[in-house]
């Protein structure tokens, strides 16, 4: 009898999914077994999984996520049920591929993408760098998880090259702006949610509803050219400064696996408007690590978060606005309490002024040619033991002028 | 021999395109012809327009706009040509429908949504409405062409009531936010442009090649609630107080169909950055009314606006970022050098204090439950004549409480 060639990282209880090919093979959807992936829509064919199997087929997660909550929550149960029966681990073993031997795609086709900004810490170094002068918050910022829209067709799968953003910037001592390749490229170290089923334009999903179009998270890389944007995002928002390229995890962690690392939030004062309360408020005690050319230089936990997914997800739909499956929405960028847990290269390098070490002996404050940045993270899985996210990387080509 | 039911706005010079359902017919892309509609898949069927066939039995636009501009040059000639020709007469008769008898769809489907601000005219109201003792315009304003993303999911067709949002505001004489339905609920008369052809991540589009990606225009409205928008977008822009719906117009009007309208740009003063310098810069002489509940308030003309739609394109991708087929972009909100030529009531009421009144004695602000607004819109066509956009119209119904 032959083992699985599971990890601890990624057991029985983890199976992320993402979607692969191999060779010149049609992309299938993959769940992941340590450093191997089991081929779904192919085991799905020579067991009882039929329900599942045009899904497995697609070329993006989209059609399986589309199928909503009792659909996710069957196909987990069929899955671990089959890795674990003995009378099937032949099936199984047959449709094992090594990871080296696939190509990890885009594991949803987008739809809208929302970024969030709910990280307090975060917030607040931001404000201390940009409005010395003023209050660190925004008024808004404890009554409403504050986001905005990014661009969809830019979000990319780990692994692609991350080429240095070009554009127009403007240091407050400059007197005209110049173009050029950007000289304060940054990372967010965040997470991304991937929401399933569609909702009609005009109905409010509310918090008890939320968990029902939540099926999964991804690191997520919001990449930013901090010059750039500092020089654009009055009044309307970040555009260019964010809008080159956003990673995403190829792997995404159904919010089953997660069970085990849902957490009380830190508290809420002031209490939020009615519509951003419910019974299924929750934080995930994520550990996520930022790793520059595989030295590790912060570890931000998630579970610092102020906001709940759940709340993001009522309040991007309250006034109305329809949920479509692959919607995706990431967090903002996570910033622990302490310095070595800040989820930007701005927060750790206090926007260059105190510029940080690497063990090659450079120091950085934003991210140089060459740069690989890879956001790792785990979280409690069961019987005490933790369970991986895929990791989320790129490396940083030269700007093409 | 029939005359075909052309009208001035809608003659053989126009001809935009739309998609549309009769009974329980599956959608085909149409071409409009006064207040018929032509159906072009089965027209194809009978002639040599056979290269379109495929992509004019599509439920959108998409398919045909990703063909590419010598595609749509050849099938415009075609359709010209096939409209005059008086032997195919009877081919066209026979699949020439009235519009009352057609359901028209959004045109495309949406990819990645910008809106910009294209108006120095507006902007200027705004910032003299939001910030009376700052400058007006940002300094930013005229260095580049300021946009951000908005949701491409709640992008609707023409005719579509429009549920009055719900949402978070605290003006700045309240002490707390409240929730309740927008009670500052606005229109934006724009434009939308109608991207096509994908680009390579990390490829910016030129100014000279701009316009090989600029399909064609549809009306917009880009319904906006104030106190929401107001309350949520510092520091990251306006996010529900947009998203719950932005109407486009069900024809899109091929930029071919405009070439009498092109008209100089105002003159461009600091002379922007290389990147948005180029010999295919122009602006649009197209005059937009504001109608609501039947009566014209405004007559925006989009000759003002300070950006060419060749900039504009040419600035979202200066970064790298890709297009995608069906990527819309709207100029933002066109308002004139005049009172009665402002695009939003924003504008027109100056924030509230000056309403403004309608033929049946009552006064707007903003937007009451069952108020109608259209936006309509000509430009000159070929020998002195005009032609006609597809008009964009939206009901409000009350919110959902």
């Amino acid at each position: 009898m032959t083992d699985l060639p599971t990890t601890e990282l990624f057991g029985l209880d983890n199976l992320p999914y993402g979607v692969a090919t191999k060779a010149c093979h049609a992309p299938h959807v993959v769940a992941r077994l340590g450093d191997h992936a089991v081929d779904l829509a192919g085991l799905a064919t020579d067991a009882d999984g039929a329900a599942w199997i045009d899904a497995w087929s697609q070329p993006n997660l989209n059609a399986f996520v589309a199928q909503g909550p009792s659909s996710w929550a069957a196909a987990r149960t069929w899955l671990q049920e089959t890795l674990h029966d003995q009378s099937r681990r032949d099936a199984v073993l047959a449709r094992l591929h090594p990871l080296d031997d696939l190509t990890m795609q885009l594991p949803i086709a987008v739809a809208d993408y929302v970024d969030f900004y709910a990280s307090e810490n975060h917030a607040t170094n931001v404000g201390r760098i940009f409005r010395p002068d003023g209050d660190a918050l925004t008024p808004n910022w404890k009554h409403l998880p504050i986001g905005y829209h990014g661009r969809s067709g830019t979000v990319v799968v780990s692994g692609t090259d991350i080429v240095r953003p070009c554009g127009q910037r403007k240091a407050p001592t400059d007197t005209e702006p110049t173009f050029g390749p950007s000289i304060r490229l940054d990372i967010e170290a965040e997470l991304g949610f991937v929401v399933g089923g569609d909702t009609a334009v005009g109905s409010p999903v509310s918090i008890d509803e939320a968990s029902d179009h939540l099926f999964g998270v991804g690191l997520f890389n919001d990449w930013s050219a901090r010059d750039i944007q500092a020089w654009e995002y009055v009044p309307l928002g970040p555009f260019l400064g964010k809008s080159f390229a956003s990673s995403l995890a190829a792997w995404i962690t159904p919010m089953a696996a997660l069970r085990a690392a849902k957490t009380a939030l830190p508290k809420q004062d002031p209490q939020p408007l009615p519509y951003l309360q419910g019974d299924d408020l929750f934080g995930l005690d994520i550990a996520i690590e930022v790793e520059i050319n595989g030295q590790v230089v912060s570890r931000p936990p998630y579970s610092t978060m102020y906001w709940s997914p759940t709340q993001m997800l009522a309040h991007m739909t309250v006034n109305g606005a329809g949920l479509r499956t692959g919607d995706l929405f990431a967090s903002g960028t996570v910033s622990g309490d302490e310095k070595d847990e800040r989820g930007s290269f701005l927060e750790l390098s206090w926007s260059g002024k105190e510029p940080f070490a690497l063990a090659d002996g450079s120091t950085r404050s934003f991210l140089e040619d060459g740069d690989i940045v890879t956001l790792r993270a785990t979280a409690p899985g069961t019987d005490g033991a933790r369970i991986g996210l895929g990791e989320v990387t790129g490396r940083i080509l030269p700007a093409r002028t």
